[in-house]
């Protein structure tokens, strides 16, 4: 089943994609019936959450079909679109990896390939709420006693279209009352956690504490944190991850505390050519998310401003991965590689 | 000679306070004839900075001592007002400090006292001028060669009536031609970075960088960074250390990169009655601070928020203090206990 927050939904001809800027306080549906549009909504973050873009991605493929299926050169206008979209955002390697699996598909006929591309995308649809919900199970089972949890970003509904990554694992803690508290990070500049996880956690009245960013060392020196867990953006083979801004500190902190800390991603997120972090591509935002909040400055107009939105955690601090084959837990550049050969030799996992 | 930013400025019947919540776009000025006018303005926060909290209360005291005059009870008046005045903000040691030293002049004369309450709240104003400068010139010495600084909070002329403390040591630098950049942490959730230090480095052309704080981390592992320079609220005899939440978290990853963690305060913000950090009383202010920027909603409206104003940063992750005595260095718990004794035994410090 879908969860009742998503943040795409589907008709015969275009995807209605809930415009995440504005949440928690406006509710607005971007229809999309062109491929751009959905490059454009990645792009403005309209549409985030490693996964989700993943998915977003398939179905913009879809729609570019549609668009393209009177053109001469069909496959040629494919390939374009499928550049443009490869590179709306540079970090996560699901959008690249839904670009891959959807190419895979296009064929001369274009009237077949839309038909293919419209069947991918709500497969994967479907595959990424199955693969939330084993996520999610396999985190609980971590946890034996009630705890309490501090996260970062968003990895919920909004970010997947199940129950989640790493709030996916927070949620089915919820489910068996083993949730005491969720510390939610504020997640500057663009509030993913104010705005997106706190609304999340509140509607299941899951028990949360929203905190600044600069608030977690503190958190975790005078309160009591069990773990700490987050998503991913890209994964390297030696365990290396790329995720929200932030997360290499708290990785740092949480060592320093001594606190697990968890990584809950699906193995689409694993990036099998990347063998170190240094090789990542690390977006560099517009330097206004910093300068002003909404309308409302926030710092001097022309202050230079380094905006990076994604910083990489050694895979040294990271005490496991949550994924739905199960916990990952270190020697990584052991583990990992044998994995992925695996799956390949299965033909279980796309992205390899 | 006073620097051209000040946060109040001085008449012969009134303190203006220049309303630091509304830069660096407006530029109001508060006219206080009342102490408890600029008792309210330091609650808000319109004046703020350990030091300039502490000059401002002097001039309250003066302020309640012209408005007293005339009546019978004047000491008790003074006394009542002086408790009112201590505890608009407990975390900062400078107020007590402040209050203490008034309170010393007081006598049944308020004509004497409103004459000398003035003289001393002037004196303490031009002493904190020098204090600065000395801090400054100690802290530029540390440096051979030109640096990058990555700051938290504002520290600057805002923040005291001088050069600054930490800002101070980095305008030194400027002015030695010694600064690469200045890495500015935008310090939620209030912004004094983002609003103050970024303004007033601008102010001065030093070149500066603006960062959130949840990027600091990532500025440490893949920039430069040769130093991390901070303000304080309260130091205690081991060397534990209030100062604007996040401070905490930048020493541990300062000391996990190797970066070495510096303390800039005059040595009125040393406590000597306080042992170690765990007895500092940590002000936990308001939750719509992290739940609306001005009249917009960043969170649900009624999430929970844990907002802490300041942290401690244990003795041992601060690699010295940059005092108008010179630089303190490890191991703190037997040279800072010798050095109040000293001061003590010579009369040099009226917070002993």
């Amino acid at each position: 089943m879908a969860h009742a927050i998503a943040p795409l939904t589907v008709t015969e001809q275009s995807i209605h994609i809930l415009d995440q800027r504005h949440l928690p306080t406006q509710h607005i549906l971007q229809e999309c019936f062109r491929g751009d549009q959905v490059v454009a909504a990645i792009k403005v973050l309209a549409v985030r959450g490693a996964p989700a873009i993943g998915i977003s991605a398939l179905y913009a493929m879809w729609l570019y079909a549609r668009e393209f299926h009177n053109h001469s050169s069909f496959q040629l206008a494919m390939s374009d679109a499928a550049e443009r979209l490869a590179h709306a955002r540079p970090t996560a390697v699901n959008l690249r990896w839904a670009v891959r699996r959807a190419l895979g598909v296009v064929s001369e006929s274009s009237v077949d390939t839309i038909h293919q591309l419209r069947n991918l995308a709500d497969q994967a649809h479907q595959e990424e709420i199955v693969i939330n919900n084993r996520i999610a199970e396999y985190g609980r089972s971590l946890f034996s006693h009630s705890v309490t949890i501090l996260t970062h970003c968003n990895t919920g509904s909004l970010a997947t279209f199940g129950v989640g990554t790493a709030l996916g694992v927070i949620r089915a803690l919820h489910n068996h009352s083993k949730i005491d508290r969720v510390y939610v990070d504020e997640t500057r500049p663009l509030l993913q956690g104010s705005r997106l996880t706190a609304w999340e956690l509140q509607q299941e009245g899951i028990p949360s504490m929203l905190i600044a960013d600069n608030m977690a060392g503190h958190v975790m020196k005078t309160q009591i944190v069990d773990a700490v867990i987050v998503g991913a953006d890209r994964i390297c083979l030696n365990g290396d991850t790329a995720n929200k801004i932030g997360t290499y500190a708290l990785a740092v902190l949480a060592s320093y505390h001594q606190i697990p800390f968890y990584v809950a991603a699906p193995l689409s997120t694993f990036d099998p050519q990347m063998a170190h972090g240094d090789l990542i591509p690390i977006e560099e935002r517009d330097a206004d998310e910093l300068r002003q909040y909404g309308t409302i400055p926030t710092a001097p107009h022309n202050t230079p401003v380094f905006n990076p939105a994604f910083d990489v955690t050694p895979g040294s601090l990271i005490s496991g991965f949550i994924t739905e084959h199960g916990l990952i837990t270190p020697p990584y550049t052991d583990v990992l590689p044998r994995l992925f050969d695996k799956l390949a030799q299965n033909g279980g996992h796309s992205n390899a």
